[in-house]
């Protein structure tokens, strides 16, 4: 029944009918006004892909490779907080989804399932941890120290969320955890089951204090490769390689946190120049076409998250949904790498991206 | 209940069930087509913020400074006509909320309680007041003297409206003053209850012959400091600081004067260019969300003020729906500080703006 | 009861409900996909006006003169063809509402009303003469010969017009001229009916083979002044200069003719820049509010015509709805000339127009 | 009753009413968002045209050749597959029509007619072929060689399709060839009757692995001018030329292949430039105007090829309505011309353009 889904606008479609309200708004906002998250999704279309032709495509191929890991393709699953409220199955079938499809879920410190089920579950390659820095830095050496033990295989944090953006709808339907569901990965603190909602208990938690010497702190404290997420800003990527961090996500958090911030594949060609490729360079925001990943790769990233699309898979089937729109992306990528003649992700680079002002401006 | 409003947009939607549709309209309208009206807020929209990430961000404070006086944010009051239309406590609600928010009320000269009463309700410290000047300018210097007398602390002499613009919607409506209230300030005159309608009182009353010159006669008969409201145009603001201003306020009357005319935050950095810092630079126009406010303090402005989010808060709520007002803007002001590294309103510079030119345009 | 209509836009939506479906097609249609109608509306919004201040505006006056004619007003009426379909009295109540108000009605050649009954309707002063070259330069040159003895003051020569545009509408219509009217100036031919449509009519009659040299010969016919109206390229405007043109008028014949086409008031700066002011420079098309005209003048019009504004004030209310949009227009006129410090027609330069460019690009 | 349909998009609106919606949405549709296929209609309509004056257009002539043949129009007809979905006739009624108005018709490889019987109706001068290269190249061998038999007087051999676009619509249908249709070129071959679905087909048989020197052998193997069709990227259009092209199209296949891929018309100008009039240069994709035509012209075109209309056209009438199309777009290019002051096809340039940055930029 999930081949019956052609698209993942009309996964987010289903997801809307099936969904409590309060989740689906949850999932589906961003904040303030949502421009950011609309324009996440409106740059991509307004980059122009050039066509060519008779280059020999019988033989394109979407694999890559990620800190030694073979892929299957350069699509990733982002973090996403609470995924039990999709679906039962939550984290553990999103994570069934990504290891058989050949790539890698982040898994999100807010999950509804903890860190040890989740390795348990995975035969011990669970795929990546995403970090909140906690005030109490304890804490979060603890959680690094678990899931480095566990078998995840890269830390993943995320700067972007000193505060937890202004999401009206959350305000709106008071959102907290449906009831029987907790932050499994702090079921030993007080405050795992949202009581007094997500805004105060990141208020509470999180550390507004983290500065780029911090990142140097969780260097130290791990072997495993610590990607920065949320970066926007050249700057902040110089300062991220400066400070030794192994991989760079531009994110604007999926147009949750500043509203009004530029859409990430803006933002990208700009941060790649800095990077130049020292690092991986990952994007993620606003993607739901094939084509949306074959320009973020054309701007200089190396792979991609994917957050909302997962959600409305898994969200539509559990475990076959959230298949079903890897399927559905990765060979609209397949198809669009063929008419553009690329064969393979390494060959990718901005010349099939056209550049309008080199020839004529209509 | 106020709490239950988590947007501006919320307040305005209910003021409008509330309200007349005459005093709605009053309210809600701009001249013309209405386009300058709707650019205020779009070009807001159009400007990108740029995220930073990795500063500490523990203690982000909005608090300010104006001619001396404290301000717990940069947030204040825009002069506008007949409050105890909008709730029966008009003028003395919307006072109690800034003072009590920590903020300045700039009195309408057209207001419907008179200077007096709410310099008593104030304890003596009654804010700003907004002045026109009549062709009869005995009336404007005795109102000059009586303000000054009664602990105003600037005067705010509003430079845009030689004539009232045209604003449809009141012709259609044959917009008057309801029956009980009163243009309180000029009961000694014979039109304060505007019978002839607002336009006609307005060419009977004001001066339309005013002139650069007459800014230097108002300097010179007050101590207070003098603000120009309704600058648009840079050699304007040059005229101004020649002729003694001191404090410019950039608007264009929330778009109710000359239609088509630029949104506000589009002249501001032309007219900072100009201003140099050298007196207070104040912005207002389609200010609705607390990243508006940044983008104003970023172009160059000291503070900013807000007409109709006060007017819908005074409508919804009387004084507590002005505190509201203030608490949302505020509050997503100092998030999007966080969000931006900024810490201190005096750190915001025009860095915190993403210029696609510096690198790609989509 | 037409002091009722706030705005051009609702005595056309009044017209929309009086006159048959034909009628209003045929007047409010432009050519194909109207887009070029559309523009001329739109080009006028994008264009910015910046306010100034502290002007003395106590005397704006919107007084002109053409071709030494004294004119209350630079607002002009366009020539439209065939107006008793609008109302009964047609080209006479709007020749009276014209010579009220103190401007100029352009009889169209294609008038349902004779120049002759004109003429006598008006004393001996009608106004200006729109003349369509037909095939048979004789009927033209007596045309010309009538018109010039009548007492006309000018000659519009339309030059876009060697064929009708096509209005898909009056396709769809089969658009022909209602029983007991008929084109007066052409009793005495055979075709003043219409049988055949207009197109049918325009085919027959008009002569696509002019060119440059017969506005030689039409300038050696008369003593009066000839206007070419219907230029909207550069070149064409120095053609005009160098061929005796006594005027030019910039049209795109109201968007009926060459669908995408520019607006008229895109070229305008271009055009003007040929004529350097050696003779009258007239723009017509897409005028709906006075700030358009102020624009038409400042990009260096001396003169606006306005076509559909008329014919909407014409079937709304005869010679008074007329008048009406006569003086909505020239009182917004007037209006926005306060706003930008404009005391009469000859101060408008370029200069009150913002431009973006200078300062700063959202 | 043809003569009631006033534009092409009537006749598109007409034709969804008749035909089963698997089969509009299978003509109608574009790949993904489709927002190839609207840019190709909306790229048009952001062109301007500069009206000219007072030339003689008394004779107007939409007279062209192409490799030799004269045609009575620069509209030709587009290769599209499976007519007989439309009419009983399908092909040959389309074939028909093209010979009746003088102009040529491309016989798609996927015909519901085969080229023997299309070649027998057309008494020998059928036009041109369309080419897809199989895996078998002995098939497409055949093909070529039974073609250059039946007397077709070119190859077009389409080169943007090594797999067919995701057009969702077709994967929600689950399109295949209605009962009783068959690909008749391909009788022989077993999958004639598209069982698997056209994707499938199209896999199976299709050689994605196509490159530049197979375009040489396909010159080799022919003496018919060769043409290459989907070139959308200057590069491509030099190989084109350096592998021996007899002539280029530009086309991105009716935004049926890559989306976001950019508009043919905006690519036009920088491939013509490649080729500089060596060869034939022709545009499809998009037109439904005159208007069209002409700035295809005027940025380089020789021809045009039209795809849907074609399909409406026959859709609604079969061959009168084919013909009814052709007569709409030529009657509407040959009034453009006149207003742009171009009596011949040949006479056509970039000149009729509007430049707005010549200008000034609104
Ligand atoms: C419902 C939801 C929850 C999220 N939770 C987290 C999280 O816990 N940690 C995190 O770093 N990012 C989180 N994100 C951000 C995603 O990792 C990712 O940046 C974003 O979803 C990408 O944009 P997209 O949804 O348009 O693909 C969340 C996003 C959504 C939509
Ligand atoms: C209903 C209304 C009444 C106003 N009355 C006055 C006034 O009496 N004096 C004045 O200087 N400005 C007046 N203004 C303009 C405001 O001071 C301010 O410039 C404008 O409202 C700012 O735009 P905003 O409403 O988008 O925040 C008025 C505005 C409104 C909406
Ligand atoms: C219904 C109608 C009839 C017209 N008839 C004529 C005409 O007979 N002769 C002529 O030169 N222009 C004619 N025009 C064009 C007008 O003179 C003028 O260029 C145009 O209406 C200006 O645009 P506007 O309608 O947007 O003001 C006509 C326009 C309309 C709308
Ligand atoms: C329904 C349909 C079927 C088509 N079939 C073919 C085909 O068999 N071979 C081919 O080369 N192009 C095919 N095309 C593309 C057309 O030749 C042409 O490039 C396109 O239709 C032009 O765009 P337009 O439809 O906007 O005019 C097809 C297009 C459509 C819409």
């Amino acid at each position: 029944p999930m081949d019956a889904f052609v698209t993942v606008a009309e996964m987010k479609e289903e997801a809307r009918k099936k969904l409590p309200k309060m989740v689906y708004d949850y999932y589906a906002s961003g904040s303030n006004d949502q421009s950011t998250l609309a324009e996440n999704e409106n740059a991509f279309t307004r980059i122009k892909l050039v066509p060519r032709s008779l280059v020999n495509v019988s033989k394109v191929s979407t694999k890559t490779k990620i800190y030694g890991q073979d892929l299957s393709t350069p699509i990733m699953i982002a973090p996403w907080a609470m995924q039990r409220m999709a679906h039962p199955n939550g984290e553990l079938d999103t994570l069934e989804a990504a290891k058989e499809f050949g790539t890698i879920m982040t898994l999100s410190s807010l999950s509804t399932t903890s860190v040890e089920d989740v390795s348990k579950h995975s035969n011990g390659n669970p795929g990546w941890f995403q970090l909140y820095v906690f005030k109490d830095r304890k804490v979060s050496e603890d959680l690094v120290k678990r899931v480095e033990k566990l078998g995840y295989k890269a830390l993943v944090v995320t700067v972007d969320t000193p505060f937890l953006g202004k999401r009206d709808a959350d305000y709106k339907n008071q959102f907290k955890l449906p009831n029987g569901l907790f932050l499994k990965n702090f079921e030993h603190l007080l405050l795992s089951n949202l009581e007094g909602g997500l805004n105060q208990y990141m208020a509470t938690m999180i550390d507004p204090g983290l500065t780029w010497k911090d990142l140097e702190w969780l260097r130290s404290i791990t072997t495993l490769p610590v990607l920065v997420k949320g970066v926007m800003c050249p700057q902040d990527a110089a300062e991220a390689l400066k400070h030794g961090a192994d991989g760079i996500i531009v994110s604007n958090h999926g147009g949750r946190q500043l509203d009004t911030s530029p859409s990430t594949i803006e933002v990208l060609p700009a941060i790649s120049k800095v990077v130049q490729g020292k690092i991986p360079l990952i994007l993620d925001g606003g993607i739901r076409r094939g084509t949306d990943i074959l320009k973020a790769l054309a701007f200089g990233a190396n792979a991609v998250l994917i957050g909302r699309p997962v959600i409305w898979g898994l969200s539509c089937g559990g475990k076959d949904g959230v298949l079903r729109v890897l399927n559905l992306l990765n060979s609209e990528l397949q198809l669009s790498m063929a008419f553009t003649g690329m064969n393979s992700i390494h060959e990718i680079t901005e010349n099939i991206i056209w550049d309008q002002n080199k020839y004529i401006k209509l």
